[in-house]
């Protein structure tokens, strides 16, 4: 465990089938004015809508709604957001939904009180508040981005042509999260398994990063075989309650600054992928999926002793007698298998990404000075053909 | 991950070779009047002591001193505490020392307003404080109880003959534990590698409890795995910096809550070790060092499955060709081996267990309906004259 940090997070999570009945004296914690923000009509169809609003009503709630987060959460409707939260003076912020809404509920809390061009300041330069923030709780209902236990906030700037991540502090986690399998289980597939990929994403973001021999590099190859050993069986079948909930808690686990702890680490995967993302509106976890293995295969012979430690300890693959790139490359390999066998997007060609728009993407990709490996423009654009 | 729970840790924890330096800021949030509870010297001695004296002075408190701590606080030594809280209206406790001085902490805060018989009230009937609590504070000074992000207490009451824990609510969790991997380097070999063994006991009396396959599984498979390569290194070398602080981050995660979500966990061991530390007042570490083995080799049967899993995930045992009973045992014998490698102590008789005392350490055997099976008292002598 390298260098210096520290470690907190106060997020109470709630987690099982009864989850929901923490929900009610969870509110009572704040004042008589709930922001309730929410995706597309899904939640209206599942029941869960119904489920929240009857807490609310039995917590004696003011509802102010905020309907229409969308999956890649925009700058515009943050802004729409902060003049409700203004307008009614809301007391809490309670997003239902998956990452993108909890993320959409933190900037709006950060930024409904800030005198400044919020943009600017926080996803831009990536300042701190100063202003009074707004709680937050969440019900979440897609796994994947970690959001529900962080401070994680990836909002698109059409206007300024930026699809960017903040990480605010343990002051914007959202307070509590209520964490229901179920409520995960009427998710499409090909939303289910990109929220699998994303979870990967975090894994190896982290993992494929720092130098000393850490105690959070076991910890990583624990979630991911778990993650591999839970996303095979809920990917045959999205029903089996005991996957989806294993995968709902390494989900929240993969990204609650717990494994940064010691590591630093390189998210470079990410920002390729928000790249894509802003310019296709592809689905985040898809984006990740398509970039990832041209990538790490890219900066394999960077940090080849990792990559050879992942292939041992995460896929089970043999030393004996082979050289670490043998070995590496076998565990990339391993990777490529499970990612076909769950169903993720191979190709970013699949998601929009062409000959005419690739320079386009390339512009958008922020390239981070972290990781095994800077990556230089020309570098890229080559990422990009490979996964094309 | 099976059933309903709730995880909330808001302890802050402040890690690394620097970690000190944020040690005056914590103290900003409390009121003047300081208790500074340590053990014996050694703290005075390793220059530890005049590092908090100096930051208690820089924040402006006045300190109230409570030496004497000992490596099994007694029920009275808690009494003397709460009469000093009392009396000097206490704002802050502030524990210096290993898990024993802050199990202490606990007890001591949750007791000095409380006006029942606080041992009948927590540690016998195991209920809730219903007073005011005073906040807590931690400088961890050697590893292995966790104590330093959890509700745990176990205290001694000689005049009843028991050794029992209460694990507290969050409320009692310290507010700031400042973990400097330097701070635990002074420690004895002899303790440092009882530590060792406590993390480990925390990690096996968690992995071999509950049914499901669940995620805990593989965060404990990890942790394991990190203990036992980094506890190699630093037997050898108690000042390799890198294996002391992985030693140290692995030992607060194995017991802050995190790893029963799930999973519940067994604590028989536990339970035998306290009665032999009751009745020996032998190092908490050994004891559980001296009786894992016998009973782990008596339940290992009713648990087979997870013991054959040990096995092949922890210590890489091959499973090929033979049966789960091969490899389960073939798993212990590894854990043998490596308990031998760091120098713990093997045989209960080298603590002071002998065939006079045998019954009266039985008698202080809490027997737990948990775990994989739920010992006779005569399985418990069994247990007993094995681990001689």
């Amino acid at each position: 465990m390298q260098g210096n940090f520290t470690y907190h997070n106060p997020t109470r999570l709630h987690f099982g089938e009864e989850a929901m009945k923490h929900l009610v004296g969870e509110l009572k914690h704040y004042g008589p004015t709930v922001m309730l923000s929410y995706g597309g009509g899904s939640i209206k169809r599942n029941g869960i809508y119904d489920a929240v609003a009857a807490a609310l009503r039995e917590a004696g709630k003011t509802v102010v709604e905020d309907a229409g987060v969308m999956p890649n959460p925009t700058y515009e409707k943050v802004q729409e957001g902060c003049r409700l939260v203004r307008d009614h003076k809301v007391d809490l912020i309670l997003a239902v939904g998956g990452g993108s809404t909890i993320d959409y509920a933190k900037a709006v809390s950060a930024s409904a009180y800030c005198e400044e061009d919020a943009w600017e300041k926080y996803w831009v330069k990536q300042g701190w508040p100063s202003c009074p923030v707004v709680p937050i709780g969440s019900v979440l209902t897609m796994v994947g981005t970690g959001s529900e236990m962080n401070g994680g906030s990836v909002i698109t700037n059409r206007k300024a042509g930026f699809k960017l991540g903040k990480v605010f502090g343990p002051d914007l986690y959202p307070k509590f999260t209520i964490l229901n399998p179920r409520f995960t289980m009427t998710v499409p597939q090909y939303q289910m398994v990109a929220g699998f990929f994303d979870i990967m994403s975090h894994l190896m973001e982290q993992y494929f990063a720092g130098k000393a021999d850490c105690t959070t590099d076991y910890l990583i190859e624990g979630l991911m075989r778990s993650l591999v050993h839970s996303s095979r069986i809920a990917a045959k079948d999205p029903q089996d309650y005991e996957a989806r909930a294993n995968i709902m808690w390494t989900a929240t686990w993969a990204l609650n600054t717990l494994l940064k702890c010691g590591k630093g680490g390189d998210w470079e995967v990410h920002q390729i992928g928000h790249a894509i993302g802003l310019v296709t509106d592809a689905t985040h976890g898809m984006t990740l999926a398509a970039v990832s293995l041209p990538y790490y295969r890219h900066v394999m012979r960077d940090g080849l002793h990792q990559f050879a430690r992942f292939a041992r300890n995460v896929w089970g693959v043999r030393p004996e007698g082979r050289s670490d790139e043998q070995v590496a490359t076998e565990g990339l390999a391993c990777l490529e298998q499970w990612m076909k066998e769950i169903g993720l997007v191979m190709h970013s060609a699949e998601l929009g990404v062409t000959e005419e728009n690739l320079q386009a993407v390339a512009d958008a990709v922020l390239i981070l000075p972290v990781g095994y490996r800077t990556l230089t423009r020309d570098e890229v654009v080559d990422i990009l053909r490979q996964s094309m």
